[in-house]
Order: structure tokens, then C-alpha cells, then sequence
């Protein structure tokens, strides 16, 4: 399998899963003070991290969340954070101009920050209420920050539960599905790499990587031209575009938002000779409840993208990390 | 002029300014009575109004205001909404299946809903707490809902000024920005009614506007292929599909979020050969302050975006009231 090293795909989300009591450590006096909401912000790829942690917590929580764009705070500010306002961000250069920035404001008004970065010495670090440092597994971390905090808020009764089956199975659940879906995700990569454009379609904790993936991944590294709606968005206007030949691919996921996507993935195949299906419940997930799998889709899908970027990246001869304008020219 | 009838677009603002009384009539009792928050609640175009409205208060805000997809509240829920929410709707038809039942499920929890029905004998209307009917120009209807609760909670001291200059000035302007923006818009639909795919970038008041006219009218009406992306997020990944040939349009208004639109407007010149910048400082607003411009602009947008339509529409030979599939086949 190209470029699959298993055992350090395991160590990695096994570390981020041990993460957790110091995360815990951070929230639970926190929440004891007493804080009056909490915001995801972010900017790219954090920005949509901060669209699933939030919809997330939506599934069951009363507590005040919600996320927010680092550049747009610079400008227009949020007169909803102030110093009882807990705002979670995460970045891997820990250098980005906009969340320096957004820090930097929200110093200023004095809110919670924990943080986590990839890179503990980076400038952003010592601007933050709390720092936790471990590379990658961005969508883990924040949805320990929010699980706990609703455990907190007798949300959440059977926490402890879930977190018996991550510690136990999630890190190998989730390489084994890297590992089976690489055929699919070959065949896949052979049969788009080349689209002028491509259409995904997500809904709930998967709307956010969605999003992400469409931009952040197939428009910044792979330069294939996309285009990410809503499952519930897209029966209003979008779907208008859609004829035999357009490629289609729709996220059906088990949260409670799969109803959306189920809808779309249903009337699709009238209109559209073109599309794919990736649904979660293909996927097993060994060791879990059926209760918490509506939680882990955004995982098999992340896991199942990273194979279809391994493969359109050879096949197109294009590394991903190549840019022509993001950090190369100044704007 | 095509399809330009001026005294009935200015007679139909002039109508819709005149509803101010009968809002102010539903909201302040109530907020004397106490809310605790605001959502403005919606799909597809009005989900994209209530963006709009969302972004709008946050200039001046603390309240507790957001926006919510009606399907997605049909599926996920959302505990902020109770019976001390104020909700926002907006419906032309009053018979969107995903409307219907939000305002049913709403009703469930005692949400207090005040909608604009365009038709005040549509099913919806009666399952609202208060119905204002009068046809189209949903985004002032909103505006003036937001406008009066920051008011009522001390943030908008100038309310009375503000509404002064826009009884006085707004239907008038706005219409004379149409007849003035005829010839650009001409220009601009002869060059890019063929485009392959359109990009709009916008921010802001603006973006969700720059949202509904990528969705539900080009890709709705025209059937262009289009993507939007909001001007801090630009950077963060989309720019680097952008090339030589790329049909980009970038809305730059007068509110908070100028900043992040003119960066992409610097920028995109240097590498890229089809753009096209609209500044909404380029048309004029005689009677008003100038500190008003930026609530604004959205209005001057959405004047310039009503001619471009109407030029797609002829040299396309397309009717804007043909749809393939929307609510022309059951899905």
C-alpha cells in the first residue's frame, strides 16, 4: 500500500486519545468557575473544524456554542466573547497571520484560549490561556473539549463509556478502515483525478470536513476545481447544475443529520449518472456501541479521504505539498 | 431599459419601509417581556438572508443572535431555541416542505415566530405567532427586525436618524442604482453568460448574499456553475485554482469586512486575467451619511446582481422561471 505506515498511524491517534486528561484538566476547573459559551475559531481548515466540534455539541448540548472565523473577528469583532467566554483553537504552524491576530484580540478582551498547537515553541503558544501540544488529530481534540464539557453539563451521562471503547478501539478501527478502503479509494482517484470540477456533498459533523476537503485538500493541493454544499442545500439551487456527467460525491454519515444526506444520495442516480456514494455504515467499527457510530463518521470518512489523496497525488504526478500562491506570494 | 419598470420597484420598497411600524408593533412588547435570543431560520435563499441578518447585528451586538437551516433543526434540533427565542422567518411560497416543519417543530417547543409571508393565505401563516405579509424585499424586512431590537437593547442610539434618511432616500436610490447600472451590467452578462464555472467572493453583510446569488440564481435560474467562497477564506485554500482564464467576482462593500474584501481585490490581479471587482462605493447614495454606507451595501449589490440577471436571461435565451427538477420532481 502506498505510503501506509499502520503502526504510526495508530501511535499518532493513540497519543492524541491520551491527550484527554490533560484536556480534562483544563476544562473542569474551567467550568466549575463557570464560563458563558464557547467558540470554535478558526480560519481554512480550523475554521471547518470548529463547523463540526460545533454541530457536534448541537446534537446534544443547551450550552451556548458556536464558531467564528479568526479574520472576521480581527474586523468585525463578537461582542458575544468576553472574559467568561471559553475559545478553542488549534494550528499547526502556530504562524498564521489571522490567528495571530485574533489572539491577539482576544487578549484584549480577555477570554479563555486553550489552544492546540502542533508546535509548542511556535509564536502563538505563549499567547494562550492553556496550551496543549501534539501534531495532527485536529477533530479529536476538539471533540474531547466538547464531550467533556458537556459531560460537565449532564449531557453527556454515559461519557465515560465512550471513551472506554475510543481508548480501546478507535485508533486501530480507524487504520484498519484506511487499509480496506484504499481499493475503493484508488478506483476512485483513477476516475476523478482528472475532473474539472467535482461536487461534495455533507451534512452535520461531516459538513465541516466536507468543506474542508473540498478546499483545503482537492482545490489547495491537488488543484482540481470544487464545489462543497449542504446536503439540506442542495434541493435549493445547486442541484440545478447537475446533469448526466457531473461528478457527484455525497457523505452519508450516522448522525442525526443522515436523513439529509440519505435524501440526496436517494434522488441522485435519477439525475446523475456520475456520483459515489461513501456511506459510514459500510464501514465496521469493531468494539463499538451502534449508539456512538453516528459520532465516528467524520473519522472513517477522514480516513477514507487520505487514501483518495495518497492516490490522486501519484496519478497526477502532483505533491501535495506544492503551492503556487499560499505562503509563496505575499498578499 | 429591459424589464425596468422603475416607479413599481421604487413603490414596492417605499411599501416595505412603510412595515417598520407593524414590526415594531410585534417586537417591542416583546422585548420588554424578554427574549433570550434571536434566530433567523430559513433554506436556501432565505437560509442565506438570515446569514445576512445574523452578520448584520453583530456590528453593533451583544444579543444572542443566529442563524439556523430549517432542515437541520428538523433533524438535529437546537436547545438555544425555547420558548424565550424569538425566531425569524421569511417564505414567498408558504409551502417549503422543510419550512413547514421547522415552524411545526418550533411551535412543539413554544418558540416565539414572527414570519413574512409574501402570501399572508399560505399554510405556514397560521402557524405563526405573528404574520407581517407583503411581497418580496426580504433582506430589508430583516434588516429592520435587527435594526429595532439593537435599538430596544441601547445599540443603535441613531435608529431614528438611520430610518429618517432611509424613508426619505432608500426606494429612490436604489432604484436610480439600477438604472445607473445598466450598462455595466450589460458588459458583464454578454462576457460571462457562457462561463464554464463563476467564482464570487464576498463578505460581510454581503456574504450572504454572495451565497444565494452563486445557488439560487445562477446555478438555480441560469444554470451556471458557480462557487462562492467568503473573502477571509479565499486565501485559505480556493486561490490556488485560481488562474489566468478564472471568472472571479469579487463584492466589495462598506461594512466592518471591507478590509478582507479589498485584500482579495489587491490581490487577484496578479494572478488573474478575468476579474471583476464591484465596489459598492462606486455608486452613489445621495441623502444619506455617510456612516450608514456600509448597512447598505448589500442593497447596492443586489441592485447591480437584479440587472446582470435580466441581461443572462435574454442572451441566454434562458427564463429564469424554468427548473429542471425544483418542484418539478419528487425527491
Amino acid at each position: 500500500m502506498r505510503k501506509f505506515n499502520k503502526q504510526k498511524l495508530i501511535d499518532s491517534m493513540t497519543g492524541a486519545l491520551k491527550l484527554r486528561s490533560q484536556i480534562n484538566d483544563v476544562i473542569d476547573p474551567l467550568f466549575k468557575k463557570g464560563i458563558t459559551n464557547i467558540c470554535w475559531l478558526g480560519i481554512g481548515g480550523t475554521y471547518a473544524s470548529g463547523m463540526q466540534a460545533n454541530i457536534h455539541m448541537k446534537e446534544k448540548s443547551a450550552l451556548e456554542t458556536f464558531y467564528q472565523n479568526a479574520a472576521e473577528y480581527n474586523v468585525t469583532g463578537n461582542k458575544r466573547i468576553t472574559d467568561k467566554t471559553l475559545v478553542v483553537i488549534s494550528s499547526v504552524t502556530g504562524n498564521t497571520k489571522e490567528m495571530v491576530d485574533a489572539v491577539k484580540n482576544l487578549n484584549q478582551v480577555g477570554a479563555i484560549i486553550l489552544g492546540f498547537m502542533d508546535d509548542p515553541h511556535a509564536k502563538l503558544a505563549s499567547m494562550l490561556t492553556y496550551c496543549i501540544s501534539y501534531p495532527e488529530n485536529e477533530q479529536l481534540k476538539f471533540f474531547m473539549v466538547g464531550d467533556r464539557l458537556m459531560y460537565l453539563n449532564g449531557e453527556f451521562p454515559d461519557y465515560d463509556e465512550f471513551y472506554q471503547e475510543m481508548d480501546q478501539h478507535f485508533a486501530k478501527d480507524i487504520a484498519d478502515i484506511e487499509e480496506n478502503a484504499d481499493d475503493f479509494a484508488q478506483k476512485f482517484a483513477e476516475k476523478h483525478h482528472d475532473d474539472e470540477i467535482h461536487y461534495f456533498v455533507g451534512a452535520g459533523n461531516q459538513w465541516g470536513a466536507t468543506y474542508s476537503y473540498a478546499m483545503c485538500y482537492w482545490e489547495e493541493q491537488h488543484w482540481i476545481r470544487t464545489r462543497a454544499v449542504e446536503a439540506a442545500e442542495f434541493f435549493h439551487g445547486m442541484f440545478e447544475i447537475v446533469d448526466r456527467d457531473t461528478p457527484v460525491t455525497v457523505y452519508v454519515g450516522e448522525d442525526s443529520q443522515r436523513p439529509l444526506s440519505e435524501r440526496v444520495a436517494k434522488f441522485l442516480p435519477e439525475i446523475c449518472g456520475n456520483y459515489t456514494i461513501i456511506d459510514s455504515k459500510d464501514y465496521d467499527l469493531p468494539g463499538f456501541s451502534e449508539k456512538y457510530r453516528g459520532t465516528l463518521s467524520p473519522f472513517v470518512f477522514h480516513a477514507i479521504n487520505n487514501r483518495i489523496d495518497i492516490h490522486i497525488e501519484h496519478i497526477n504526478r502532483h505533491p501535495m505539498d506544492i503551492r503556487r500562491y499560499y505562503r509563496c506570494l505575499d498578499y
